[in-house]
């Protein structure tokens, strides 16, 4: 149950020492939403804390204070401190971050599974990023947004609703980042950071553009991360199925991926296709336009299993 | 000088037919700026011809109305028509339309570059895009804008704004944006549809990545665009230098393209250098931050010659 933005703000000005953390594996809207809070508090003469429990990606180190956010094992806090959970849905997402709450916590999270476990939350699905929700509580609060703040949230949202491409892009979202960029935010030196990577990168999207296949008369395109291919792509390969996706005329865009010998993970995604179906097949699932499962056969065979199926489907 | 925008509406009432135009080589903006005022005055029972001395890009062809751009040799039209040119600087910039004015002409540019050639202009240079004028006309005006103009709309605000990353992003810009996804812009549908690509262009994309040279201690990112690798990319290779710009700790970016035996032509980008002088080293010029040049010289010699300057400069 969401408590009012006043409400939310008088929990603030309760605590003179906060806590603040966000889930694992931080996106842009976890380590945006944190640093923005974060200037605000340390503004308000708070003494503040930001913790993680995972290593912050070099790209967002551009942002003020985002070298401050530590690890779990610096942290010594006690009952007098509040802990601030940002854009997680529920304590099993902050890792060892969890062990460290000394007391009450206050929730504030954009998540449809959101799991209510705060004694303070402010959860609204409807916002398409954190950063939007705490951008409008600012303005709520006729609080000042000062410009390493807008840079931190106009950041979170871009990046939570891919610049404004998805659609969970709302005009509220547009609203939000317009104030901020009033407020001093920088659109184009946070995607210059943001999309700045080293060449091996580079090298890497040239050598999965290379081996992307198509079936079904153009309308399937697929690619095989084997072990030759995962030299150059490392074992984060989650993105690259987003090329294949916008390829001309593809319906259904796959990628297996080499797991060992004979364990071959499948990934889905499409524009009208049931994908869901297609990986309930293979005892996997998800939801209808994006899904996966893992087959235990080599990667050759899982492909062609995978390509029958879809062919089978459109 | 400008009129006021409830005389630009007073224009439009004014005319009972009217003949909207804009620049060839039509991008983003062009097109939805054509396309939301052809839906609009349409809606107002208005004869409306579109027409563009240009083919007009597959990707754009989503939108309604636009299968109705036709070329300049399909326009009849006589003096009680308006010509509307809607982001052009000049009439040299609309080909062969510029032959078909039968009269009267309203001009709606955003360029500082505008040559302020028209009966009426609305030429707003702090405005990211000529759509984000028509929308903020359609607000003053408080015009209905449906959901296929928004979606025009919206398209011609996020292409010349690449989405809400550069820096003529304003809170304006947003908050137009804003107001279009209100009235029915569907961001994931546009951004979808623009970013289909054959896979020809992907795999294009491959063998230009896998050309990519470092210079420099990897401050300098280079490209050579030889005979061979222009079979696979075209001779549109105006946005390549793009993925070069963004690699980490990259400052200056060029691209040298074959034109003929001795003759390269050089593109040059920069976060802190003067790529201007550069440029001028070699009889061209441009911007501090983009330039260009060509050079009577083969394609390697060409190369290292713009490499040493380069590293000079640094």
């Amino acid at each position: 149950m969401n408590s009012t933005a006043q409400e939310i703000r008088a929990v603030f000005e309760q605590y003179d020492h906060m806590m603040l953390t966000a889930h694992v594996s931080p996106d842009g809207d976890a380590i945006g939403s944190i640093l923005g809070l974060y200037g605000w508090l340390a503004g308000q003469g708070k003494k503040v804390i930001a913790v993680i429990d995972d290593d912050i990606d070099d790209k967002f180190l551009f942002l003020p204070h985002a070298d401050q956010i530590c690890h779990p094992d610096a942290v010594h806090v006690d009952p007098s401190w509040l802990t601030v959970v940002l854009d997680a849905t529920d304590l099993g997402r902050i890792g060892r971050v969890a062990g460290l709450i000394p007391g009450k916590v206050l929730n504030i999270d954009h998540h449809i599974s959101n799991a209510h476990f705060a004694d303070w939350e402010y959860v609204l699905p409807s916002y398409a990023a954190t950063g939007e929700i705490l951008t409008a509580l600012f303005q709520e609060w006729q609080a000042h947004i000062d410009p390493a703040m807008a840079d931190s949230l106009y950041m979170a949202i871009a990046t939570d609703c891919g610049f404004f491409k998805f659609s969970n892009t709302t005009g509220h979202t547009l609203r939000m980042a317009a104030q901020l960029v009033d407020a001093g935010a920088r659109p184009n030196i946070i995607s210059e950071h943001l999309e700045a990577q080293p060449l091996v990168k580079l090298r890497a999207l040239s050598e999965v553009l290379r081996h992307i296949e198509l079936f079904g008369d153009n309308t399937v395109a697929g690619l095989a991360f084997s072990p030759e291919l995962l030299k150059y792509t490392g074992e984060h390969t989650g993105t690259y199925i987003d090329y294949i996706r916008t390829i001309q005329g593809v319906d259904v865009a796959f990628t297996v991926k080499y797991v060992r010998e004979a364990e071959t993970r499948v990934s889905l995604r499409s524009k009208t296709v049931d994908v869901n179906a297609i990986a309930g097949v293979f005892g996997g699932g998800g939801h209808v336009r994006a899904a996966g499962c893992t087959i235990a056969r080599p990667l050759q065979d899982a492909k062609n299993m995978v390509v029958k199926e879809i062919l089978k489907a459109l």
